[in-house]
């Protein structure tokens, strides 16, 4: 199986036997997150970030580190040339000389495809809009891996804004190689994405309902997202919303003793703290996972890895 | 002596036995400090500023790269995930991912001590609001002691805005372990807070006085500190207070020889750039004591110097 | 030759032997820009950046991290102390301590020049106002003498804003030691400084002209720059001015075969896409021989280059 060189910008790039794969590759990386190491001594990450973000970028900085390797880039468009009126594809054509791998984050659609066009060297889409976040979503897989063992076979729900959140974009596309029980839960407004839709129900079963309280009680898996307050034009129907899909003790009364909660991070409140120490809360060794599923996946793009 | 995975939330977590062992272990960091090192290779420094800051940002950098050790963090809420409504405690719990260690600057008082109970990884406080900044008090202290080879037995005196300025809380918390005689000398309005004066008014003697011109003569030790603009309603009132804080060469004139005159910098115009030159001017020095102090501490903390 | 120590302010600290040192230097380290190295281990290079800037902070920074060395520094004046209204001089005399060189870049003439008299350490100065951008004017040389193995003998025509681009000004002074025929091709309002008018004008063959469309055909070298709507109080002058200035293949429709186009990039469309994948563009090559040169540079001035 060959990563050499390749470009990660949809979730959609990988085979189910590459996923297998990388999230096996990932669990490799375990001790040499915890002890570091030299695999990319001399290589360079260029973080190329037009979007604010501090664990997507921390995590492939800390990724990176930890192989031995090292990262410049922005995170911020104030203290970049774009500010001068520079288009993308001359911006990568610019960096890819001052690094090895690209890790791109910006605000439209496509973007990680165009510079994966233009790129003489790989880049990793690190979120790209409303569109995608396919590391995050390998992320998720092997979280869910790692806490049972398996994903076929699982019931998960997805609950949240899977209209605009990215992370629900790749995930669900990333389930659909597997044998799962899609739930989508969220208000009407913000329901999931009509191509991922399509894309999805004729792979796997998927349910749509705005009903959280009978989801939680069948799910194996409960991803929850934030729901953020400027999609909504009315902000009495966001204050309904946001009650209702809000999880603490009281909604997880019913729910499976094994249960695996997520959430990409940050946070707001749709999560309650009181949840955090249940033994069902997985996010904060969520962010963990996510340093080792990085580190793979930069070692294998830049060969370091077979 | 055991310091390894302590957390450093105030001065006051010190005692002077211990202090005095960091100071020696700083001492035993300045060749390492011209000539680099590689004892924290593999280790992560987060790096946590949610208020600007050059140097102490880059003063915690610096160490962490002479010692071997890198560096990930942000410098500015403005490209982090805080902008997105996330709190402390999962910032924290999120970073502690991605590092081995965290140095924190934060605009509320107790954010230092609030993050070191959610971390499992220690935190150093650099910088909390106006209440401590402790990694300055013990450059402060270094500094002295490496000037006057001695703390015991000194006449300092702290000038400036002693209620808003953390670095002075810190360095009168530290003084009244010595035997030293302080005076602290403000405006009115700026007077140390009543809370340290209690504290440290059982253990050492303390003058306040608005009257700099008289404590001059008498001082082994001078802090200087910045009176900001924004801490007074009334800006006719700011303008007097301004010219009477004012250190130049005239202002010296009865000062001792061996007079050490200190400032944690940034400085605005409380000490006149003719003084720089003079053999009492420390507070350049300062700056890369500050170096070898953190140095020692990192190395403490992360179990590297024993 | 000796480099160890010394400041690079302005291109005109060197002599016409000093810089064919200099290029000889960077095209030894086009191995090492390729597969990394450790000659600079245990250094490190301040960025002091006080405008905004992607290509020459990162060329910086990636020109140290392939020399086995590490950056600190900020990107951006938000973040740094110099908001509390801190003076160039104390700036410089506190990041000394925290690095073994410093790269600033600052919005006013001179800066560097006040810099580098404060400074203990080397400061190269990475574009100062409208003034000086010396280092890129060592890269441009670099890529002239790469693509034409001389520079002697060569037409350079240099087109755009030579009233306010740095680049030109270094450039121009560079040129000047040279045996060329120098183009200068602007509007009237944007004509070359005076005062570098003058300096070069005894040294070299020098033409000011409005006129692109004669210049091209005679062209070896044509070094576009970018127009900067903002100098134009009247907005339809800058409209008329910024078609006539646009390079595109209909421009190039007379031009030599062998023409080298360069730019300092960032572009905004002064060069016509379509231009990108004609054989005389080289301004991306440009960039990656920036880092050469910048390595060049940081290893001479920390004497780990002979």
């Amino acid at each position: 199986m060959e990563f050499q060189d390749r470009d990660i910008t949809s979730i959609e790039d990988f085979t189910r036997q590459e996923i297998a794969y990388i999230l096996n590759k990932a669990k490799t990386m375990e001790p040499l997150a915890a002890k570091g190491s030299d695999i990319l001594k001399g290589k360079i990450l260029a973080n190329i970030f037009f979007e604010p973000s501090t664990r997507t970028r921390l995590s492939f900085e800390s990724a990176m580190l930890k192989l031995g390797g090292n990262n410049i880039g922005f995170a911020d468009v104030e203290s970049a040339s774009v500010k001068k009126g520079e288009n993308l594809a001359d911006t990568i054509r610019t960096v890819e000389n001052y690094a090895d791998i690209i890790a791109l984050r910006h605000p439209l659609e496509g973007a990680a495809k165009l510079a994966a066009e233009f790129a003489k060297i790989p880049v990793i889409n690190a979120g790209s809009g409303a569109e995608e976040h396919p590391t995050q979503a390998l992320v998720d897989l092997y979280t869910i891996q790692k806490e049972r063992q398996k994903i076929d076979g699982l019931k998960v729900a997805v609950v949240g804004d899977l209209r605009y959140g990215r992370t629900v974009h790749s995930l669900a596309y990333a389930l659909s190689l597997y044998d799962v029980e899609l739930t989508l839960v969220s208000p009407e407004t913000l329901r999931m994405r009509r191509e991922v839709l399509r894309a999805i129900q004729s792979k796997i079963s998927v349910t749509e309902t705005q009903n959280l309280e009978k989801t939680i009680p069948q799910a194996d898996v409960l991803y929850v997202t934030r729901i953020q307050k400027e999609r909504f034009p009315d902000q009495a129907e966001y204050a309904k919303v946001k009650g209702t899909y809000r999880i603490d003790l009281k909604s997880l009364a019913n729910a499976k003793k094994d249960l695996v909660i997520l959430h990409p991070l940050p946070r707001v409140d749709e999560i309650s703290a009181e949840v955090d120490s249940t033994p069902q809360a997985r996010y904060f060794q969520q962010v963990w996972n996510g340093i080792v599923v990085r580190m793979a996946l930069l070692g294998l793009l830049l060969g370091a890895v077979k």
